[in-house]
């Protein structure tokens, strides 16, 4: 891998005339079937759908991680959250994230996307959701972001700032309001005019950016599809699926108006642009839950609808229009890729997960076959996918057979599957082809030819794998009251402090 | 709908210099789900993709029954299965098809498409599976084509021509071999050169009709996706989803060549073309079953899955490029809107239910509304949709706990919607709001006002729909063997003939 890597990293610089501009728009729980170009019947995404058409669209890109934060520590790392710190020892199995209460967030050892870029001059923001540590030293701006825009946590409330305080919200390392309180957002109808406050944002920081000499990195991550949803009063009622619906059109138009102002500035040729989601449609929803087309289950878990992702590369005259891979791709290649294209070198004294996809996007190149895919729920490797073998090693979902119970995988029943308690399956893991059984419904039968094929391939890649894995000291294990969001850098100014009440520090408790 | 009818009878001949060329191309088994634009992860289709950027796409297209021979029947009549009798009454809610063994075909009595469209000079022919009576009387020649080429019954086989015959093809109105016999279909394999040689014939015909001053009909329908799947060499092993996705494949290839060939002879912009499927993916089967997207169970089934199909329309200069339609659009409007384009007054003594789509096609109209989609399951009303609305009357699946068990919704398990037993809630229905929720998981409450709103309004519908219903009578109910194809017309001439065994008419038996 290395080798391969240091390859490209000698061979980009000299064939690129400057580093292109890179921008990552990342959505929020927004399944692989939410878009247009991957099926969605309601055809809610005319922008991205031809952003597909102008660029590379990957049938089998995948998130490091079913849940929120640890998928985002693994887009800014390159690594996978177990390795990263992103994960919690509090249970085995547990997806664990970012909430208010959350004591620590994205260590310091981590070197991140934007700083590293910095070695190539790059000005960076972020706009939306952070997620990777809400308190003062964990916020964009002190881990080598120039400029941020959007929120430590998700947009969860309205809170009674007693108990709970509501959300802040930054313009870089100062909180300007907090969500319901000055963002607002209407919980009884979902209106809330707060993705144009980021589409604006993004555009005037692009445009602002075209006319420096240095390139620049903005990493887009709104959250309207994210519970709970909401859309502008131009998108309110306007999708045929309601209110998630309504979300994804409205980010459809920002993507249509970012690529827009990329080719009405002329930067559109030196420019990477990369679409995916930090994790599967929250199928668990009664309803605005998204969709994960033909995939099983949802966001929570490491079955195809969890991790599995709409991808899309664009990059005019540099990624030829209208191409689909099957090339298996990650939320932590664009860790890699992104760092090659600015010609820097990522981090030598640690294992990076991502690798680069420039090959594949920029040459078209037989895919790169010598990567697994990694399905973790918390501190467990629960799958693995190699090639069109996926192997389950652990299963666990919450399906029980009372539909109004909760459950990841609402109306799908597969026997020895999809199953209420934690099943070790290490012994004789459960495999699919999910080349041609993408719904995880057919087990390949472990007494057959393909069973021992297949396992005779990927028993060693996991073995290596375990081998030489060290966990990263869990990030997701302590909270505390304490540590709310009750004073915020910038609430001073403000006169926005609340009181903070007394530190009671606790394990942090993930049902999931 | 009979002014309606009228109104545009006598509008379009008068805005079109002359009828265009119909072409209409029928999958066989083929989901929803299967093809590129509609979401298939596996990408098989450019031809068909390219057809829907080209023309309109429906989302929301249906056929009239999740079986192929009543499906047909539809699509020639115009008029549900229900009232052409294309069903059986020898037990309840049964789907029925034209085995070997079936005594009987379409009646007389039924006006059918090419029949009709001579009215306005039309040259037919028919291309693959008519499956709607293998008996002399009842061949396309006998029922208003001027040319055939394919089978009266499906490729099943091969068998040992002592106890049931192989299945005849014809040229016209003789045989000219028979499938596995002439026609090699290898079944360990799966290779067969029969979709290029479907093909040819249809570049042949239109070719041959281009140079015609009178219009054309092509009734485009190979069964290569149908059990057992077939390929040719040049796609066998091509998929990366098996057999099936190989089939899909040369489909693809073909739909490709056909509207190729009608810009190489520069009629596309007089010829309407069609593409959809006769019933949901065959989910049943444990591969190769094909994919119905985001929808419930597959085909024999009333679900989503069983009965949404694939729906693209195709006139350059006449339908508008790249336009995605929720209209709700039915097999049997082919037959309406065909003869409308032809300029030919559907029969006026007799229910049609297909209706004329060439407001919404041509003019881009806003969506007709007015138009319920029925779901039938032999003699049985099982459900009805509505606008966004569809209520369950009867419910039945195969559903059971244990995997390895004969299932249509093979992994999906939704509380009192997928059943092993014939359920009747014809008292208080089952409601889903298939637009937010296409997959019918989330029961719509019957104490909600959503319930009670909508069923207000399906309710009336429902009434009349019963109230004028006279059942014709049930093609499907005898069979006999001694009808099967032992001397099909023309076996003198190639001394194909084989001894007819004693007559010993039964009831058919029809287990789902």
């Amino acid at each position: 891998m290395h080798s391969k890597l240091l390859f490209f990293c000698l061979l980009i610089p000299s064939t690129l005339s400057s580093p292109p501009n890179i921008i990552i728009m990342l959505m929020d729980d927004m399944g692989w079937g939410d878009v247009g170009v991957n099926g969605n019947w309601a055809k809610e995404t005319p922008n991205i759908d031809k952003m597909a058409a102008e660029g590379m669209l990957f049938m089998d890109f995948y998130t490091a991680n079913p849940l929120c934060s640890p998928s985002r520590a693994a887009l800014m790392t390159g690594r996978l959250p177990i390795r990263n710190g992103f994960y919690s020892t509090n249970a085995h199995a547990r997806n664990a994230y970012t909430p208010q209460t959350l004591v620590n967030g994205i260590h310091e050892y981590e070197e991140l996307l934007p700083k590293l870029l910095k070695q190539a001059d790059y000005k960076s923001k972020i706009i939306g959701k952070w997620h990777l540590g809400h308190r003062r030293q964990f916020l964009p701006c002190n881990r080598g972001f120039d400029e941020f825009f959007g929120s430590g946590n998700c947009h969860f409330g309205p809170f009674d700032d007693e108990k709970t305080p509501n959300i802040p919200v930054y313009k870089n390392d100062k909180m300007v309001g907090r969500y319901y309180t000055n963002f607002t957002i209407f919980k009884g109808t979902g209106e809330s005019n707060i993705s144009q406050i980021f589409l604006a944002e993004g555009l005037s920081f692009i445009e602002t950016q075209s006319v420096s000499k240095n390139p620049f990195f903005l990493y887009w991550t709104p959250d309207a599809t994210h519970d709970p949803n909401y859309a502008s009063p131009m998108f309110h009622g306007k999708s045929i699926r309601g209110r998630y619906g309504d979300a994804v059109m409205e980010m459809d138009y920002c993507v249509g108006k970012i690529l827009e102002k990329l080719k009405e500035l002329k930067i559109e040729q030196n420019t990477f642009v990369f679409f995916t989601s930090d994790n599967g449609a929250a199928t668990y929803r009664r309803r605005d839950g998204g969709d994960n087309g033909p995939f099983l289950c949802g966001k929570e878990t490491t079955y195809e609808g969890g991790m599995r992702e709409p991808g899309i590369a664009w990059w005019p005259g540099s990624i030829p229009a209208g191409t689909i891979t099957h090339q298996l791709g990650n939320i932590m290649d664009l860790f890699t890729t992104s760092l090659t294209l600015a010609g820097v070198k990522p981090p030598q004294d640690r294992i990076i997960d991502g690798i680069d996809l420039s090959p594949v996007l920029l040459d078209q190149r037989a895919p790169i076959i010598d990567r697994p895919i990694w399905y973790y729920r918390g501190n467990e490797m629960m799958a693995v996918r190699v090639g069109a073998y996926k192997a389950h090693y652990w299963m666990w979902t919450e399906f029980g057979n009372d539909p109004l119970k909760f459950t990841f995988c609402r109306g799908q029943y597969i026997q020895n599957v999809t199953v209420h308690d934690q099943i070790n399956n290490t012994e004789q893991p459960i495999l699919f082809n999910v080349n041609r059984d993408p719904g995880e419904k057919y087990i390949v039968s472990p007494k057959s030819r393909e069973y021992k094929t297949a396992m005779a391939i990927i028993d060693p890649i996991v073995k290596a794998h375990k081998e030489a894995l060290e966990p990263g000291v869990p990030s997701l294990n302590y909270c505390d009251v304490a540590v709310q969001n009750w004073a915020p850098p910038g609430c001073e100014e403000l006169n926005y402090c609340l009181p903070v009440p007394e530190s009671n520090p606790k394990l942090c408790v993930w049902d999931h």
